[in-house]
């Protein structure tokens, strides 16, 4: 079994899960489900020395306190961080750029919900001897429900430990073509997480996004190392045009693999999907905090001090946080980041 | 036209308007429609000297503070303390024992919203003019709903002023047969509002309960005068037993009447009711601090400091107050009291 590399990747604001992650801790950094925050269980998942080398951190200025104070266990952890955000590739190329060419990279978001820890681990493994064979693998998450807010991968040929090529990757869909694909069954979702080698990634960018390629490049030649924290150079990164790894190369490259993954995935995309991950009684009730609930069903409360008292609600999120207090409905529950609250930090 | 005597009555600890209703300050010393409280609205209705001579106002110790603080405008206003809560009979029978004989009474309670003060003024001359002759009338408030929190009246025959002798007094009824009293028309609801001479009263009382009667006078003449706070003797008054002027008197005098009045009435029995009172947009919704609401209808908001932000509700309302959040649905309202924070105040 080929050693992995975790590259964890540390950006994003999470605004439809305000006004608890917020512009100053955002999402990765909080106890969403269970006691660890996201990215305390996104480096636990890493962890096995058996199976993990120590992993790279990729992130902002903005974020490095949190990562720092959250990291302190994981032995000999690495943090790039990023002069500004460019979106996936590039951040992705930074750690690439630093690694050994044969190094497998499996690059995980901080942000997302795992249940089934002994599956991602299978999943890693088997796209990891992708990888090694010198495959792109993209993790196709079980499609589950007719989600319009994921991209969707198409199986194609079967390959080697359980993968499939990529037959094509499908832009978010709207309610009717999400309902054909999951009848379909050939779909899953793209979760975001990727496994190759170093090297690979690193000449597929330079096939298909060759200035970025170039400038991460001088970027790394040109950054500092500071103990555990390497800064890329700002002027050369700052020049990169944002894009993500799904765009700059998966979609491009003709290596492209997928690894079917049921593993109780979860996007934690707002609060009616973290109220889904959480453990609920008979009624589908969740509650943190002090509450109180009287004919409710599928009622999600979160408060940070004041008591909820709630009679005759159903399928409702309530969120009491210093002085916002946030009520919606599961239909509401994408919107959030539109309220002036979300979008003014 | 006879003048007036305004006497108001605040008890009562409003627990269906909890958290904002506390014991500590309940809901007739509240802002809950407009600027002022329901007492001082219920004061500036009777506050015309050609219609009304200066105000009694019947309250407990505990209300004492709020009742001087809010009533520094009227002129002439006199106190009477009650001892102890013994419901409405005793605290109308302790103003009536201070009066002479041929005054009227209006026996106002002081915790519900009048929006058509004209129509009140007028009913209240209409009251007058019965109870100048020997009539113990009732306010029948115009029924609009099968309301089943209220009792009901039923007209009899036509008597002077477009009064009616009262046929008989229903009890709270259920859902069916509120219905049945709307179809039929002849039902009012019974509002609390009563107006007699005080020497009828009290010859009423003699003959329906002469033991309250003897309690009353006895706590009276051993009373205390203090300004304008009349304390009566607590020992006697202990010694009554909880009546209101229905059981005690309207339900068994022969001369009972009714005037009807169709004056914008709410007894502002819960936050629904409350929230029916209050001005609301084109979609229902009234917010009283700070708040934002999207895709929302019917939805109140009340709020004494926090941002609420709301996604997607339909009838309900939410109040913040201090450490306490309350969420309710239009059709659990009237459940409020018996939310853990209500009862354990």
């Amino acid at each position: 079994m080929p050693v992995i590399t975790p590259i964890i990747l540390c950006g994003g604001s999470g605004t439809r899960l305000w006004p608890r992650s917020r512009a100053v801790k955002p999402k990765p950094f909080l106890p969403l489900v269970g006691e660890a925050t996201l990215f305390e269980a996104t480096l636990a998942r890493c962890a096995d020395p058996a199976v993990f080398a120590p992993p790279i951190v990729v992130t902002g200025r903005d974020h490095l306190e949190h990562v720092t104070a959250q990291s302190q266990v994981a032995a000999g952890l690495q943090i790039i961080v990023e002069p500004a955000a460019r979106n996936t590739a590039p951040a992705v190329a930074l750690a690439a750029a630093r690694l050994p060419a044969e190094a497998i990279m499996l690059v995980c978001p901080s942000d997302h919900y795992i249940g089934d820890r002994a599956a991602f681990i299978g999943a890693a493994q088997s796209a990891a001897a992708l990888a090694a064979d010198g495959w792109m693998v993209a993790f196709g998450i079980e499609a589950v429900s007719p989600e319009t807010g994921f991209g969707y991968i198409l199986r194609g040929t079967a390959i080697d430990h359980g993968g499939y090529r990529i037959e094509r990757f499908v832009e978010k869909p709207d309610r009717d073509r999400a309902a054909q694909f999951l009848a379909d069954g050939g779909y899953s979702w793209n979760g975001g997480i990727f496994a190759f080698r170093a090297g690979d990634y690193l000449t597929e960018l330079e096939r298909y996004r060759p200035e970025m390629a170039r400038l991460v490049r001088k970027s790394v030649s040109e950054g500092v190392q500071d103990g555990a924290q390497f800064y890329p150079d700002a002027d050369a990164f700052a020049a990169i045009e944002r894009e993500s790894v799904d765009y700059a190369v998966m979609e491009n490259t003709s290596r492209a693999a997928v690894i079917p993954a049921d593993m109780g995935w979860s996007d934690i995309g707002n609060w009616t999907a973290l109220h889904e991950a959480r453990s609920r009684d008979a009624a589908g009730n969740s509650v943190t905090g002090k509450a109180e609930l009287i004919d409710c069903s599928n009622v999600m409360v979160e408060t940070d001090g004041p008591r909820v008292s709630i009679i005759g609600l159903q399928d409702v999120v309530v969120v009491v946080d210093g002085n916002e207090v946030l009520i919606v409905s599961a239909a509401g529950a994408q919107q959030v980041g539109k309220l002036n609250g979300a979008e003014n930090q």
